[in-house]
């Protein structure tokens, strides 16, 4: 394994302590484990948390900051954050309007979330969660039972953000993420594995002209390997894929988002094709971001997401946002 | 070689309209082959230009827009652009105050940009030129006599780029590029090496515990093949290096880069141990930028740069810039 680390068992809080010390807007409890926006709490703010296996940033914690996350909990690599790290995080962004936590659907992240949710119940606080589960390649998974949360999630902090940041109250909050999330649907193509640090090897092992089609962020099975194919007709599969499991007819935001390892000459290609395709199916797009957003660690990869966008959700979307990993406006 | 991409040959072009199509605020020439704000010509502003091969994106073509480049020229994957290239995008962003190129140190580049200039001129515009050579890893290499550029060159476009957008001369955004790169030293390492579409397969081999350490933005050797070692010694090896080569007193820019294949969760394990070490030398950091951002295609490594920051180039790098690779403050 060749990796710019240390010991495999600090990659996190390092990574973590190097955040911080990148970002002095961002305050990162190394005790419990989060990162939260310095000025944490605000009074009457909605807060919003979310949180996951390390590994996919800048998911999480490089979406904290004014109009996305309060805070980001992030656990070991490929690795469900625990409920005691969970709620410190929504305790130290509670102002008094409630905590929404935005969960990808992993069993791990489901269970401690709603453990956490629990507890902070107990202490005065409510909580709203929304579940992230736009992976349309597979109805089950590894780690997941029903479908994964990818993509969308970046969508879903960025513009329940947004509500929140605005002064929306904890049910539109909640309301709005949950719409985001319903309107999306993702699908992801892997040219390689990640490697873990623990692991020290590749996750799985491709032929050298063979793909998974249909991968998750960990890794995790698709719908199949196949051989590799020209962009366009692999751009042209997932977006059928997308498009056959929802209904998108008016404007959609898409992103094209990179696995970690694959450079932005080829996602702004794929974007390219993309465009050109959703043209064909007289799908417009309202908005668009490429780069590698939601990662798999290394992998060699990419996942299209539309989100069939309301004027609402645009609105939101083009609000400021001030973020290590999301900027504009601001 | 397993890359998201239709023929090699047209990997360029594909990519250039991609881009095109996601940002409508940039307008790119397919013909001539440059990427050029869509605004431009804008009467009175010096126009900054930089261009080079393809496959270090963001660099070029992602740092065009208010606040960086007028324009930028992308050669073929790792090779130079044109000088017809070169002028016509030199032409289209002349408001009538001058141009300035700003050009990586490596042969090909230097001399299409000198050719380019001089027709220019014959033409009636004023040209001035920086050359970046911020590598202190090699004197000389292939491609290129003297030092390559690399990493500085974010550091002159986005400078000169806000000294150019407030309304300085061409002698003046001229200097302060020139004071910049002449600030700053780069070192990098290679993990692995990229992949040019058209080659097929890694520019060069890498012994599975062995890397590059000094090596170039296009896999050029560096100054030695060694072992990998932990994070924390190859940041103070590559500090050391820079520090040596050149003096730094005052506070720093400081960039943690990634060559493309590298995951944020280690550069920003890497920024954690660079600060560190900074701070131990008695180096104060003003400013810095985590990101991949002048890459080598897909290869997994990482470089360093420190600029001696003047007041007055922290106050142009903290002005508003709004690109598809670089945005804060607009």
């Amino acid at each position: 394994m060749k990796k710019f680390i240390n010991d495999p068992a600090d990659v996190v809080a390092q990574s973590l302590a190097g955040l911080a010390a990148a970002h002095p807007e961002l305050r990162v409890d190394t005790e419990e484990q989060y990162i939260v926006r310095a000025d944490a709490p605000r009074a009457g703010k909605v807060g919003l948390v979310s949180g996951g296996g390390s590994g996919h940033e800048p998911l999480h914690g490089g979406f904290v900051g004014p109009g996305m996350l309060d805070a980001a909990v992030p656990g070991e690599v490929f690795t469900s954050p625990v409920p005691d790290q969970i709620l410190a995080a929504t305790k130290a962004v509670d102002g008094g309007a409630g905590v929404v936590h935005v969960v990808k659907n992993y069993t791990g992240d489901v269970m401690n979330f709603q453990l956490a949710a629990e507890l902070a119940t107990d202490e005065g606080i409510s909580v709203e969660t929304v579940l992230v589960d736009d992976d349309v390649a597979v109805e089950d998974s590894t780690w997941t039972a029903g479908r994964r949360g990818t993509g969308a999630t970046l969508l879903v902090e960025k513009i329940a953000g947004a509500r929140a940041e605005e002064g929306g109250k904890l049910a539109e909050v909640a309301a709005i993420g949950r719409e985001v999330n319903a309107a999306s649907g993702s699908f992801a193509y892997a040219l390689t594995s990640g490697t873990t640090p623990a692991a020290g090897r590749p996750g799985f092992e491709l032929p050298a002209d063979e793909i998974e089609a249909g991968v998750g962020i960990h890794g995790e099975p698709g719908r199949r390997r196949e051989k590799l194919r020209p962009a366009k007709e692999l751009v042209r599969s997932a977006l059928d894929a997308i498009l056959d499991a929802k209904t998108f007819t008016g404007p959609v935001l898409l992103l094209v988002n990179g696995l970690g390892g694959t450079p932005l000459i080829e996602l702004y290609l794929i974007y390219g094709e993309a465009s050109a395709y959703l043209e064909e199916r007289g799908v417009a797009i309202a908005r668009q971001l490429v780069g590698n957003y939601v990662t798999s660690l290394d992998m060699a990869g990419m996942s299209l997401t539309l989100c069939q966008a309301t004027d609402e959700m645009i609105r939101l979307w083009d609000a400021p946002v001030r973020t290590p990993g999301l900027r504009w406006g601001a």
